[in-house]
């Protein structure tokens, strides 16, 4: 497993709304795409900064898992998301390391990208995601 | 303000010890560097992925600001550190922004890099830092 790049963040908001002219603010720069991915009930705003995405989550159901982690930690990153080139072959690594899966198989996620979620049992509490085009 | 990339993640562990090797696995490269800040009583590990360091950060303390951190929400990401070519200009900026500062000037931070700290409660709840070398 040698990710190239952090690909993007994931960060819990209450409000897109709200929190998109904070970032813009922040990053100097417009966000460049809204995006609802239902499967995971939530609805994204994209922000570029470098190599580096920002992704605002905002929730848009009670038991989302943005809406879930804001309750328990309140807003703020809820995942780092590592590009690799062979996700697959990634996961499998991890695996093989003794890292615990949420996904052994890629799933569709936000920008058409492949993903699969690490468990952040087994990574010190950080959820981490790798991804691929 | 015109960020260029994310210069580090900063992650809050309770174990250097432990959380080095896990992060050695996930990002397939060795940690370069360990170094303590005193003023801020953590101590700190360094790992490099694209543009992008990741800095884990171990208490040194009870009262260092990351055992409070993990007391309140757990491990995990503490804060996004911005990479600013002018710091000074760019702390100026954000408070004109009607952010609210931490840091109203630039102070030292790990690595040799000057740093000024941007309040919570005007990022939607993600500490963010702005650093220049």
């Amino acid at each position: 497993m040698k990710p190239t790049h952090i690909e993007h963040l994931g960060i819990a908001v209450k409000s897109l709304d709200e929190a998109i002219p904070v970032w813009e603010k922040m990053l100097g720069t417009k966000c460049y795409s809204i995006e609802e991915v239902t499967e995971q009930k939530v609805k994204t705003a994209f922000f570029k900064i470098g190599q580096t995405k920002i992704e605002l989550l905002e929730a848009t159901a009670e038991d989302s898992p943005i809406a879930k982690f804001i309750e328990n930690k309140g807003t703020g990153v809820h995942h780092v998301a590592l590009a690799v080139e062979d996700l697959q072959g990634s996961l499998n690594e991890a695996a093989e390391l003794g890292i615990q899966l949420i996904d052994k198989t890629p799933r569709k996620g936000a920008e058409g990208l492949n993903i699969g979620f690490l468990h952040p049992k087994s990574t010190g509490g950080v959820l981490t995601e790798l991804c691929s085009e």
